[in-house]
């Protein structure tokens, strides 16, 4: 695939993970399965079918020090950095740009960086389809996740007709984008056949987002065009510093996927889940005889459906149904699955009890 | 009281309270209520009524470290190493040299490092009763805890007829000593109101306990009374290394007071446990609302009828019941609280993966 360009959006935060996640290291930069942490999961995926000098990262300075460690093996240029986090229209945006220097014709595959997806020739062949439908149509296409189950934790697509029909993989034009449904609507999306799960993923012509961004988001437009002109120049961090921190901070789906006109979906039915809880770390791993994951120096006994991760040292679990154990370092949680959303809430206290130097 | 010397056993080692109570320091030294070490907090019972030149402690070289470190009001001369355990009766016959070198006629005695006892005064007005029986009827005083429930963790004494009616402290003679019973036969022994908790604190006479073990245990008599003739020699040390190792390895109940006929039983009413598990510490600890106990920095959340204990760092416990978490530096147990007893395995399997530095 020519003109193959990708973006991976790595600049997240978050304590669902902790206390694995931190702040100077949250979610996309922690090795969870396998050898290589989410972001470089990521990375090699599109390094499947895409040429490394075209893969960009987009990020920020906190994490400048664990991104580089990580990404050795594209181009430091390809690092992008924003300001302050601004959500992901300005920050795909950004991104935009520095395809669009080379290459305004090129193709943009955007992609979080913390995401699990399994079988990555079907991957390919997804985005492959909606690489071919992004320039056929001028259009944006979002990869939609044929959903298993009513989930009430993910943003849903609904389509409308079929496009290209007769092609293992399917394409719709799109209805529009919904928010996170109460269980009742997404039993109701489900057995409809015409909601698909938002992963996130969107493949576009630069040309096409960018007109797109200045009909629909033309303040940010502005601003980021005069970003463009400094790029490559001495001016650009100033010019970043100056204007970034004031655009406003939208999301790619609200500023434009909801208002244009020209959005479609291509049906990805890999394995694909968000990560949102240690929850789904454990329902994704790969578990023993008593459905027990062990990572580390982990002992289990008489313990069964459960999760143990030991950055260090020892775990002994004994006698537990059901619960999910982390060590890092000197931080332990202990959690029953059940309860693995309720994280968010630990960090809450930890800075009611002025322990932020645990988060 | 005058006369009277305390000795205090504190030669245990164990894993029930791995990962806190490891080799290098078993349980007596570990500080799980308050500021003071089990031991310590034995001692300061004691030294209520004792004066601490008085009060001695059997342990072995390998703790000679951390005893010292923990017993600084005692002097040096009045801790006594044996150079391998031979359990209780050797123990106790070893200790008792050292006071019979200055006092004949004193009286003595003996009580484990590592139980928890609650009510100091009561448990002085006991010792005191047991004392003024020991020295009136020449006889081997045990106290014996009021049971409260079919324990079948402890070994019991049945009692025969009261004697010195009229007292609030009831004293009986005894009738013998027997093993842990099964729950059957643990509920008889409750009902029957005869039988008594062996919590292992005996008072005598330091001549008449010789005598006893002259009389019942000769062989070991026979070689303590070597080493006794070079206490305060150079030759102690030499001795002892040479004949303690030889001495037949016999408990204190096995060798004299299931065979000797002068054995008296004295009721002891405090708060009294032996502290043979987490579960028992969860037990007898402070506890907040939600019946959670937590020590250091531990965070609960949605969490009840737990103990929770880090010595460093931080733990997060989080929708959980009935669990014991305790963190000692890198070694996390997480346990069920119905399986407390099974951490004697967690070892067995560190030993199995050869991870023996754990221990």
């Amino acid at each position: 695939m020519k003109n193959l360009h990708c973006i991976i959006m790595a600049g997240g935060s978050g304590t669902r993970f902790w206390p694995r996640s931190r702040k100077a290291k949250p979610k996309q930069f922690l090795t969870i399965f396998g050898d290589e942490s989410l972001l470089q999961a990521t990375i090699s995926r599109f390094a499947g079918f895409i040429p490394e000098k075209n893969i960009f990262i987009v990020s920020n300075k906190g994490q400048q020090g664990v991104l580089e460690e990580q990404t050795t093996r594209l181009p430091k240029e390809n690092l992008i950095y924003e300001p302050v986090g601004r959500n992901t229209l300005p920050a795909i945006g950004l991104a935009a740009l520095f395809v669009a220097k080379n290459d305004t014709e090129g193709i943009m595959v955007v992609s979080p960086a913390d995401h699990l997806i399994k079988d990555d020739e079907l991957f390919q062949q997804t985005i492959g389809s909606a690489v071919k439908i992004a320039e056929k149509k001028n259009g944006i296409v979002t990869i939609g996740i044929t959903p298993n189950a009513p989930a009430t934790g993910y943003g849903y697509i609904e389509t409308a007709a079929e496009i290209e029909t007769g092609q293992s993989i399917r394409s719709f034009a799109v209805n529009c984008f919904v928010e996170k449904p109460k269980m009742e609507t997404a039993i109701q999306y489900l057995s409809s056949g015409k909601f698909f799960w938002n992963a996130g993923i969107f493949v576009f012509k630069v040309s096409v987002f960018l007109k797109a961004m200045e009909r629909y988001a033309p303040a940010i437009y502005t601003d980021l065009m005069k970003i463009a002109q400094t790029i490559d120049t001495p001016e650009y961090e100033n010019t970043l510093n100056e204007l970034y921190p004031q655009l406003e901070p939208v999301s790619v789906d609200y500023g434009i996927m909801e208002k244009a006109g020209n959005i479609f979906l291509v049906q990805g039915d890999f394995v694909w889940n968000d990560l949102g809880s240690w929850e789904q770390v454990y329902q994704y791993g790969e578990k023993d005889e008593a459905q027990n994951t062990g990572v580390g120096e982990v002992i289990f006994q008489d313990t069964k459906n459960s999760y143990a991760w030991a950055s260090n040292g020892l775990l002994a679990v004994v006698g537990m149904d059901d619960v999910i154990v982390v060590k890092e370092n000197d931080m332990v949680l202990v959690c029953k699955r059940s309860h693995a959303e309720a994280i968010k809430q630990v960090a809450d206290q930890l800075k009611t009890d002025k322990l932020e130097h645990y988060l």
